[in-house]
């Protein structure tokens, strides 16, 4: 696909002067922009800066507001239920990380639900940050229907990710996944393009197995890993929803600017241990899976995250690549709120 | 498979005078042997009374001792870290469990590791209890090295289970899996029985993918779901090695009586919301989910545990059975310490 590269600096300014003139108060535009540009600097395009439009849409067409205004429910000294007012999910979910990371550092532990945000964008944004406060961290967010249970044929299940971080001595192990077996996303670009999908990632809409993306993006995607992935959409619903009366995932609105509940949590593992002795241990866990002779058709064995890391070197030096159709999307974002498109490198 | 069935309470006196036999205190034989014919009772064959002749070779041969001398290394209101003096795991993990339900109650969340301890047995044991609590269960267990990273070709991780477990207004949900592809026990039973692999289950011990189960024996597992359930392999290791001081799962020695380190945390969901208004929710992802259209080739859609609770209905009424195989080794462990053995119904 062809694209236009630019620099991250200039796409922030250009997301940040969009969500503006819709009526996102700056220092929110300011947390959306970063998470955005972060997302889409990793090489996580489908969390990226192309929901900017999406994100406009959905605030004009009132699925999330404009401005958040965050409650505190309920507090304790582990725990914060935040009500997000249905603002930005990335301007909510990251206050819920900070209080989960502030009380995990005095009290071990930290757990912060959200619930009534927009949708919360990369998962790994938060764990990530969590990491980097020499904490562990997870996440969980569901969101719109479109996933069966093992053995069902119906949505249930948003594609509901999952994420956590662990800090090691360079940058954190972050895993991020969705718990479907692929995304809706990757499902639309394939019947773009005109390919045949792999089995197993999804049923038509009367419950058959198919591999006719048409099909399958009318039909119902199917978890990852078979009836253990199916174990895992559940959790990420039973922790958003249930625990924290986040929106089930059936109730959700289609759209790429919505969410369900957002959950994160801190751990200090220094409840455990002293936290160099951590760090010395989570390093031969690494420097062991490092040098674990490859497989057949794999050049070398990775951690979860680092693929990521090195997208966002290249693209931090190479600029952001933007797709022609994304582009597309902000030169029409220019022309209707006069923002200046970024300049291309 | 012939076998003999057995009444659970004979079974469990059996046990009981089986672990009695080579040092194992009563009171902490009742627990091991409550745990194993669970797990029996339950389906769950491969972590149940079949253990019994490997605990009893695991004590006599030193890898694991008949007494265990728990001691608590770290503790705070969230948190204890046990050392079990590598007592039987069952017992030890036990403790931990009930340390973390405790402080779940009082502080509102509970995380407790154990290290140096034998073979926790089923996880579900654990997450279930948690669960009849009132509180939201998740336990990890490490365990001897078998399976590869992804995209590697050497034994890294054990199966390194992973559980949760939901309160609801009838049993638990109760989601207990390996984060292997496959249990090194089945590919025992189809070398056994001279059944080829499904495919994407195991590598020969030159990395190279294989469905022979005697080249799957000598080689290496495969994680579950690809990258991602490879993130949940690691995600195992690094909550029971890194974080308590676990022993690594490439130093544990292969045995059916031993484990690396294991990890229990209980959430108490009133942090959040009323107890009743959570159970009200969990009743709404249960009913849907058991409303569910079923897909071409199933006739329901199950929860994570309904079969094992099924079957536990089944073998409460018709006796637990005992694989001819199992049955001889109890013969032997009858025949050695004058146990005598259980009365087949």
């Amino acid at each position: 696909m062809e694209a236009v590269r630019v620099p991250k600096e200039d796409l922030h300014r250009f997301c940040v002067e969009a969500f503006g003139k819709v009526g996102v108060p700056k220092e929110e535009a300011k947390i959306v922009a970063e998470h955005l540009v972060e997302a889409s600097l990793r090489g996580v395009d489908s969390h990226g800066v192309i929901r900017v439009p999406y994100y406009i849409e959905g605030i004009k067409k009132g699925l999330v507001n404009a401005k958040s205004s965050i409650s505190i429910v309920k507090e304790t000294p582990v725990s914060a239920l935040l009500d997000g007012g249905n603002g930005l999910g990335e301007v909510v979910a990251k206050k819920a990380m900070e209080i989960a990371i502030e009380k995990a550092k005095t009290s071990g532990v930290g757990l912060a639900g959200a619930k009534n945000l927009g949708h919360v964008g990369m998962l790994a944004y938060y764990t990530k940050r969590v990491a980097e406060n020499k904490l562990i961290g997870f996440a969980f967010a569901n969101g719109p229907a479109l996933v069966a249970p093992w053995g069902g044929a119906e949505r249930v299940f948003g594609t509901n990710p999952l994420s956590y971080a662990f800090p090691t001595k360079n940058k954190p192990i972050v895993l991020d996944v969705a718990t479907s077996a692929t995304a809706h996303f990757k499902i639309k670009v394939a019947m773009i393009r005109g390919e045949e999908l792999a089995p197993g990632l999804a049923l038509d809409k009367d419950g058959n197995p198919t591999t006719d993306p048409t099909k399958a993006f009318e039909g119902i995607l199917l978890p990852f890993g078979a009836h253990k992935g199916y174990g895992f959409s559940l959790l990420v619903t039973l922790m958003t929803v249930p625990l924290i009366d986040g929106t089930f995932d059936k109730d959700v609105v289609l759209h790429a600017s919505t969410q369900g509940g957002f959950f994160v949590m801190a751990i200090n593992p220094t409840l455990f241990r002293e936290y160099e002795e951590f760090i010395e241990d989570i390093q031969r866990v690494v420097d062991t899976i490092k040098s674990t002779k490859p497989a057949k058709g794999f050049k070398e064995v990775l951690l979860p995250g680092e693929i990521e890391e090195r997208v966002a070197e290249e693209r931090a030096k190479k600029g952001i690549p933007i797709d022609l159709e994304v582009w597309k999307s902000f030169e029409e974002l220019s022309e209707e709120y006069g923002v200046e498109l970024p300049k291309p490198l």
